[in-house]
């Protein structure tokens, strides 16, 4: 009756245990009946739980923008997913499977739109006089070429003074934050979430990580800055309620979700294009081919469909990235493909809660009141 | 402080008349405090309430398949989203924005898998006999090319009498279907739907509409064969349950939603790649052009992601097509993006509706008990 088939706990974990309809349905463990997630997180329920990743941040207060660096130690495998409608990156066809080459050095996720670009061209200098990078040999004077995907989110528009005319901070701050990179870093206000809005709350940069029953780890850092909203119209409900694990982000339950058809709820509308987007970075510590890895991409893009109502739309950039960097191996080969399958949904999960711990964490500019969801009643 | 810019009420309907963080918090709408969500539906709830859009399903019970024709009355422009890893697809390629082509004459949803796809050729030859389909001139002996993208679920598997050997009975359905084409027709075990299991349960067709504030349709049909699960591990929770109108699928609220880490709930988890897929169509009667289309039909995407978890995995051939039958203009040009956000959204929120309808409707193969949702305590 059940066409689940028992693949060896290692592998599936929880769902293994299950039996059929009948008493699924029942709900016998306790842990279920709870309207809260379980599930465990890393030590730290950050990204950095993930060994290999190192993620280090800076901002601007004056300008209220800033930038985060995801850097890995060793080149990691990447893949990237695009889904939104104005999106502002940099090296993302790199990562196209046909292409020749398979590693990143470090992930950009940064403000300042379009001039936030420009945050990698100094953390590419920095690696390359170092002699980090991709290259083809050693020819002496011949620096290698650091691959550093970047995405960049919308904040030109939040108050901030921009008048940086031929200066733009990025360059700085990039460098900024990659010298700051370690294993634990500030969620909310800071790094590219810095400037970010979560709809009409106050953005910022959430993490989240996740231990699986085989010891695999997944990890996800977000700038959130959608034009949709992270709660349900109405009340202070995180639409990602229901992936939330040991009230993380408030622990209010899942029961005020209801969406209200054409009701944004605290969104962002606006009819400008390019002022929104969402950036995000998932790794993982299993050895994953960029092919797989780009599945792996896909379905974690899901958690951001699921924590922000609408996602995707025509002015946000959502950009995906995944790093895999190699630490664990999948014994059976056969199974690779239901472990890119448990992998993913558990990323998504993890992308998530990420999206909320940004909005919970966040605080307002010096000077600021009531745009934080913290202060909502 | 709230960031949502009031853009006349015909266009942004509900999310227009908010006011700032507080005030939304405190939920004043009656309607909103109730945890179900609002909206208004087209008067059968179903992908035809969009004009000019019937539909005709047909299945063989020894079989335990089926086949669903979306017919567009008049050529409908249509755009193709392809997210799951084992698609089963004939003309999506047509719809790419660079191509010839602008509009279809028909979408088919099939069971069948591969088989499914011969679906479409007694369909062409049936309308290209009528004169119906694409031609370059009218020449006298030159039949028209009927454009009928078409994607199909595997159901190969699911205990029908497959030893078809030369005759699959897809060409038979079809034009079955086809003849059938009207305003109403079964949700549940019926057409695509009828040999469909989503996750552990028994799968289907479901349908749904949204009529909106500015008077634009739009509606969804789906034939859910998901590898993930409809409803959130250890109780009977629909994961579209926040998108909820009316009790249309057992009104049970979505206190229920908690997700689990690694338990997939009544998933059907199995390491045999393409023997899942669910596969959609997305309809509205307001006139878009391909590339407008083409994001709305990625934002609809998201309402599989949130009603199925996990979605788009690499056993899934998850696709989802968009028409547009043009009906109604979008007489302001500067809001035309607006237009596709809002339609994009509301798109996401009827297909996971639809997600649910197709499994709250299902009913069992004679002679089988205990799959079907309602069965379930």
């Amino acid at each position: 009756m059940n066409r689940r088939t028992v693949l060896g706990s290692a592998l599936i974990g929880a769902a293994a245990s299950a039996a059929g309809v009948a008493s699924a349905a029942s709900g016998k463990p306790a842990a279920r009946s709870a309207a809260r997630a379980s599930g465990r997180t890393g030590p730290l329920n950050l990204i950095t739980d993930v060994e290999g990743i190192k993620v280090g941040q800076a901002h601007d207060a004056g300008v209220r923008t800033g930038v985060t660096v995801i850097l890995a130690e060793k080149p990691a495998v990447a893949a990237v997913d695009v889904r939104g409608g104005g999106p502002a990156g940099r090296e993302t066809d790199v990562l196209r499977p046909e292409n020749l080459v398979q590693e990143v050095d470090a992930i950009i996720l940064s403000g300042g739109s379009v001039y936030g670009l420009g945050s990698a061209d100094s953390v590419a200098a920095w690696m390359g006089m170092r002699g980090r990078g991709y290259g083809m040999g050693g020819a002496p004077g011949v620096p290698p070429s650091p691959i550093i995907p970047t995405a960049c989110l919308y904040d030109l528009a939040n108050g901030g003074n921009k008048q940086w005319e031929m200066e733009p901070p990025y360059r700085r701050l990039s460098v900024q934050a990659l010298e700051a990179a370690g294993d634990r870093f500030n969620l909310g206000t800071a790094g590219a979430g810095y400037g970010a809005e979560a709809g009409a709350l106050k953005g910022g940069i959430g993490s989240a990580s996740a231990v699986m029953a085989s010891g695999w780890t997944v990890g996800a850092i977000v700038a959130v800055n959608s034009v949709g909203s992270v709660v349900a119209p109405g009340g202070k409900t995180f639409w990602a309620s229901p992936y939330e694990i040991e009230d993380e982000f408030g622990g209010l339950g899942s029961s005020g979700l209801h969406a209200s058809a054409e009701d944004w709820g605290l969104s962002k509308f606006g009819a400008r294009p390019r002022e929104n987007t969402t950036i995000a970075c998932i790794a993982t510590d299993v050895a994953l081919t960029r092919v797989e890895l780009q599945r792996m991409a896909i379905m974690a893009q899901d958690g951001m469909a699921r924590a922000i109502r609408p996602a995707h739309a025509p002015f946000d950039g959502d950009t995906l990235f995944c790093l895999s960097t190699g630490k664990k191996v999948i014994e059976n080969p056969a199974m690779r493909q239901v472990a890119v399958a448990q992998l993913g949904n558990v990323a998504a999960d993890v992308l998530a809660r990420s999206v909320a711990r940004g909005v919970y964490h966040a605080t307002n500019y010096e000077g600021v009141s009531g745009k934080t969801w913290r202060e909502m009643k």
